[in-house]
């Protein structure tokens, strides 16, 4: 049997993009919504660790690839406080945070069970943001309330 | 600008488990089969990593989580090269190798359009494996052969 007291080491991304403070339960939807499954880059995944700031939290380290804002601000439904270092030549060139964008398309489910999006399934979900502290969307199709509460992603 | 070209370290588990040599593209689904996004342990994943004996590779390391064999065993039909390693106070005290189990139930989708399987939600899926090297399943329901190729995990 091996003995292996030393640290296991990652390396430090040459290129690319650090996603920090995503909650612990929204990883894997953060994944989703930017579609890392379909992503042939090398990449690392934390979850459930300690953090400062909040109680446990996901990390996503992804090499050579460098998000659009607007891929980005989808991420915010799901984790509105995460925050970006864009990393190049072993670098942080630039932090962001993400934002609740103005509309949403494509991402959350409208929670009115009677609404068309519910049914037809080439209808994507449109909602526009009316409250971005507090996460609350007014859906396009049937004007109907979804609030954080009852937010679904798809 | 921050300025950080050490490595970033991950510690090793002091407790727990490493899945290693699993297919890049199959990573998510060994997630999903055992349903680690319901775990609320520290844990973290890498993808697309370079291997040696495969291309690709994805690894999974997870603490304080130790899986019966007939969980490990449900990973073998998207991971059949997996390695564990059981980690007890930073030491390897066991390795192990998946192994294709004699039946599947659940994780698998029957190729046959017209199975009960794929009309009633609630009847699971069940094969009896019938050629373990080529992962070839026989359906308990409709009797049709689902090959390695055709296979989809639900």
């Amino acid at each position: 049997m091996n003995t292996n007291k030393k640290e296991l080491r990652v390396n430090a991304i040459k290129n690319g993009t650090v996603i920090d403070h995503i909650p612990a339960e929204d990883l894997f939807k953060v994944i989703k919504i930017l579609g890392l499954q379909n992503i042939n880059k090398p990449m690392t995944f934390g979850n459930n660790l300690e953090s400062k700031t909040q109680g446990q939290k996901g990390i996503i380290k992804i090499s050579e690839v460098f998000f659009k804002d607007k891929d980005i601000d989808r991420i915010a439904l799901a984790a509105p406080y995460a925050k970006l270092n864009i990393i190049k030549d072993y670098t942080v060139t630039e932090k962001r945070q993400v934002e609740i964008p103005d509309e949403v398309v494509g991402i959350a489910q409208c929670v009115n069970p009677k609404c068309i999006t519910n049914f037809e399934h080439d209808v994507e979900t449109k909602f526009t943001v009316i409250d971005k502290e507090h996460i609350t969307l007014k859906c396009h199709y049937c004007e109907k309330i979804t609030s954080k509460k009852n937010l679904k992603l798809q």
